[in-house]
């Protein structure tokens, strides 16, 4: 054949050899040191290959995108995207770089002898293309592809096929019942130990809307049993568990949790320990970047987080506005029977309330200024915002109404009674208490900008995703006392240069960025008082 | 209020700061300074910032997922997904880390000051959300998401999301048109100033199928001409690239292509170079992880390359088998019309025909391997794969015929008599040495090992992707040398004990992946003679 053989320059003698298993013959194989490389890859597994590496050919396994790294005598592998390094100081020849989530995963210390494989794509990605293709989804297929997205097996671009997948042919009701079912079984499930465990939940998209705080308190004060784990903003300017850190500690052990709960029938902390749901969060680092809600997600993310965290009587706030997540209500309407369907087959008892969400609720937004606007409430201070506090207590009637022994209609008024004895604020002092109350007074951002009327009339619109912008640019939630304080809401009379809101911001950089995203696309639009409605 | 004001510790005064024009007001912006960090992410533009970055806050920035980065004083920001950095030597609190791919798109030194902002997502976003909800796209649509996707506007997900809700939803004929301009219209186009420019294409998945470097030079040698812009590799063990310049160099400046052109009135280089359909090979890197090889797609990529890179009569190969990309001939007819009506409407004359699939042509799968076997069909050296002279005679002979000169059916002949007579091999020898002859010989790889028959009987099937994936794991394209050459074909009587085929290669790691890979998914398939159809 006219070929002629060469000695090829291989120093695999340097390197060390370590003996694994195949198929039908167990050969040597070089292996590499584990190096922790100081980077955050944020929900995706990344590793680090030099480009001279004696043993392995980078450009080979990048193209295919995704490696197994394998310790030696150690059972399963953990899945990584490969990045390729030219330089020593980040990962020399001999070593394999891991960020820290990778790190973290494989647990072992740095100098371990691993070797790596091409990864074969997960078994279950035959199914996104079916899914892809059209068709119907199974209990198990659902459940195969759950398990592998929370064993890592997915890449993003893989996650983001299943999303697309199930959204664009859209997810039958048994599907979405299929996938919540997967969801709450590849992660941990609580128990309480009672027959009614009440909890709640709101789709979102409102700034300002903090009921949860109010709520929780007026329930367990009512006897009520209200474990209420909630999660922190991700692209929002803040979530439950920011606003209650500003007053108390939220990352609390189980049994410590536990102990609130006899005491005091309500906990507000933070849900992110507990391994509850688990896909939910990787997929929800893909929907965020990708604007993608589409309901049969929507309702298997939401129930399944509940199911796993032992409620057994679930409120679901659904906020209809313009712009809200649900434009008009027969959305609404269509989303809330989609949660009856699900929630019923989960064994959840669930009820939907359509809510008012045409603009932010409450004055504050950000985790002190939200903070504030609710113990305001609790007070009774006649400057609370007026339809948080109606809006909270609505909704707490209704949770209330859960009680077999109260009479339909009457949650709304014991729900004001306890607000308004001020057995509302003792509750919630209470919990502050048992979680640990947080010694230090709440501060505003030291950078202050009012937002001026450039015009005179009324307040025709606010834009709440725009708002919720600005607060997130300000800072919010990480600087806590960043974000919006809005001082005038639709329909209030302005003349121009009344401040509309103020943004709050802790950085400058931050600071920047926020009124600049507020000159480029103003959240407030005012009609001239001279324009009648025609 | 009862807030507390604070003064808080940031060191910006020990920043530079940079002045930057907003909308209303002009503020000063502190800077980063630029640091290549030398990390390959592989068509994924990655930032890197350290955790105590005194200007911006990380994790803010982090889930938002994208990030602008901007150059004081200089026009149009590039867009990166942002990583953090633990690790001083990696990217320091006052540096901006870029991967490969930004550094060499931004362009500019290390210690350039550099500033962040958000990326909001790219515009045309909305479309591809129009499309996953089912609607049709138009002409402008498809421009501005490949526009923005040309521009590096789109995150791997977000493309992603595109291809998923394009293969999904299924894209009309008049969108694989939209989407085939709207990719030639990114790019350059080349113009060779004659009225019959002629390629082909294979839609590939058949390995050692490497016809095209016997069409070429046969086509020449009839006088047509045939400037041929072929690929690497990208998952397949060899791209026409990678076999040719076993022989030649295949990198070579337009105005070298044009002198050889004009002499020989072919070529055969890679297309890489050139900057026709750029979008493709973006939408390729995410295409390829993900399996998706839908027919609007593959049509829109094949056509818009032929297009830019000046081709006006076009023969399309579309094998059809069992373990080929197209299943059946129905299959195969239906992307057949498709093609012809795109092809049509941009203008080429276009030709398909459907190809036996059912196994590998030829013997050799791998750069050298496949060289090899082209160089003694040149030869009419009587061991040469007899399927690949008859493809290549037939495929060489409908070319032949876009010749208004030759009548039809008489394309076969000529390019039998062509390739008999030694023309052929003359004219491949002519385009070798004006392209650069490779001075080197051939050299299969030093590790070697024999597959072997476990039974009597004839071979029933060889699954074309297993055996490419065995001739990728060995090390090919990357080193040429590796690869697998087959002896026994389909039908063939074996022996038990009888080798099937050889695996080459040169590194150890490869040579294990490999064997490891067809002992645990064979190959070949062997039915014993004892059976008779029944």
């Amino acid at each position: 054949m006219g070929t002629s053989l060469r000695i090829i320059e291989n120093n695999n003698h340097l390197l060390l050899t370590v003996k694994i298993a195949m198929s039908q013959n167990s050969v040597n194989v070089p292996s590499l040191k584990l190096r922790r490389v100081g980077i955050d890859t944020y929900k995706e597994n990344v590793a680090y290959l030099h480009r001279d590496c004696p043993i392995y050919r980078t450009e080979g396994f990048q193209a295919l995108s995704k490696i197994e790294i394998h310790i030696v005598g150690n059972g399963s592998p953990v899945i990584a995207v490969l990045n390729i390094v030219d330089d020593d100081s980040i990962t020399a020849p001999d070593q394999l770089g891991l960020s820290e989530q990778v790190y973290h995963q494989l647990g072992m210390p740095d100098g371990t002898e691993v070797f790596i494989s091409h990864a074969s794509p997960p078994s279950s990605i035959k199914s996104v293309h079916l899914k892809i293709a059209g068709e119907r989804l199974s209990n198990d297929d659902y459940l195969r592809i759950i398990q592998d997205i929370v064993n890592n097996r997915y890449s993003k671009i893989e996650i983001a096929a299943f999303l697309v997948g199930c959204a664009e042919s859209g997810m039958e009701r048994e599907e979405i019942i299929s996938l919540t079912r997967a969801m709450v079984n590849t992660g941990e499930q609580l128990s309480w130990g009672e027959h009614l465990v009440s909890d709640k939940h709101c789709i979102g998209g409102i700034p300002g809307n903090r009921t949860t705080m109010l709520i929780v308190p007026i329930v367990a004060a009512h006897g009520m049993l209200m474990p209420k784990t909630s999660s922190r903003a991700i692209t929002s300017p803040a979530g439950t568990a920011d606003t209650m850190e500003v007053l108390a500690c939220v990352d609390l052990p189980q049994d410590k949790l536990r102990d609130i709960l006899q005491q005091e029938r309500a906990f507000l902390v933070w849900g992110g320990t507990a391994k509850l749901a688990p896909a939910d969060d990787i997929l929800i680092a893909v929907e965020r970047p990708l604007s993608m809600d589409s309901s049969g997600q929507m309702v298997a993310s939401i129930l399944s987080k509940k199911v796993a965290a032992g409620a057994t009587h679930l409120l679901i706030d659904i906020p209809v506005g313009d712009t809200a997540k649900v434009r008009n209500s027969a959305e609404g309407l269509k989303l809330r029977k989609i949660f009856e369907y699900v929630g019923d087959k989960m064994g959840l008892h669930i009820e939907v309330v359509l809510t008012d969400g045409s603009q932010p609720i409450g004055n504050g937004i950000g985790p002190v200024l939200e903070a504030m606007d609710i113990m305001k409430v609790l007070h009774n201070d006649p400057q609370a915002p007026l339809e948080l506090r109606e809006k909270a207590l609505k909704l707490a009637g209704r949770i209330i109404e859960f009680d077999p022994d109260v009479r339909g209609g009457q949650g709304y008024v014991i729900a004001r009674d306890i607000l308004e004895s001020g057995r509302a604020l003792a509750k919630m002092n209470a919990i502050i208490d048992m979680q640990g109350r947080n010694p230090e007074p709440m501060k505003l951002g030291i950078l202050q900008q009012d937002i001026l009327a450039n015009s005179s009339g009324s307040v025709h619109t606010i834009n709440n995703l725009r708002i919720a912008t600005i607060a997130r640019l300000a800072g919010a939630p990480l600087d806590k006392g960043a974000g919006v304080y809005i001082h005038k809401k639709v329909g209030d009379k302005v003349s121009k240069g009344d401040a509309l809101f103020t943004i709050y911001a802790e950085f400058n950089a931050d600071f920047n960025f926020a009124i600049s995203a507020e000159h480029k696309d103003p959240c407030y639009s005012i009609k001239s008082d001279d324009v009648d409605d025609k």
